[in-house]
């Protein structure tokens, strides 16, 4: 079953769900008891769908757009740089690195940036 | 002391080494228990510095050039896309994901590519 996940659609509506803003729906890619950690060094790691709702609904507010720059996968595993823009005013290019389980779902996620990935626009 | 690493130089160091292409040089940069998954997902986790020597000889023949395109990190941890040039003749792009000891030492490296990410030149 596994063999047949396709990652990078996964991925591509990973990150249209959060362009979208909604903090629930977000979560509703992870598994139940997934972990996140964003950025990766900066102390917290998330645990569990109700902390990652929490995580993303600090900024559902923000209107953002996500674009996939680069994909790889290998496995149940992808790595994947993409661009985040906030509010048209703030571009972050960020590396991913998640794993999924067999039914899709993320069950973890490890964000690579930092103050100095932030390019005012 | 962890925070004075620099771990962009250290991946620099790692991709130049590589490119020169000494199986043993490249070994000595990982710790004494690293582990190495290159691909990600191909089956073979190579565990231990002999092993990853081992690993690593079995392109050292090849003319190999290295190019950092993006890189991440956070705490202990680095991410980055480069480019790997092998013989003039073939180009791969790769995500590789890299955690390193207090000593500077990698202690486990994942490499993210495929053969659609291989570019015949």
């Amino acid at each position: 079953m596994s063999d047949a996940l396709d990652l990078e659609a996964l991925v591509n509506r990973y990150l249209s769900t959060v362009a979208a803003g909604n903090a629930a729906n977000v979560a509703a890619l992870y598994a139940e008891d997934a972990t996140l950690e964003d950025p990766v060094g900066g102390g917290d790691v998330h645990i569990g769908r109700q902390a990652i709702e929490g995580f993303y609904k600090a900024v559902e507010a923000a209107e953002v757009k996500a674009e996939l720059l680069t994909f790889r996968s290998g496995g149940q595993e992808a790595a994947f740089l993409f661009a985040l823009t906030v509010a048209g005013a703030m571009r972050i290019e960020v590396i991913e690195v998640m794993t999924f389980n067999s039914d899709g779902l993320v069950t973890s996620m490890k964000a690579y940036w930092g103050p100095e990935n932030v390019t005012q626009l």
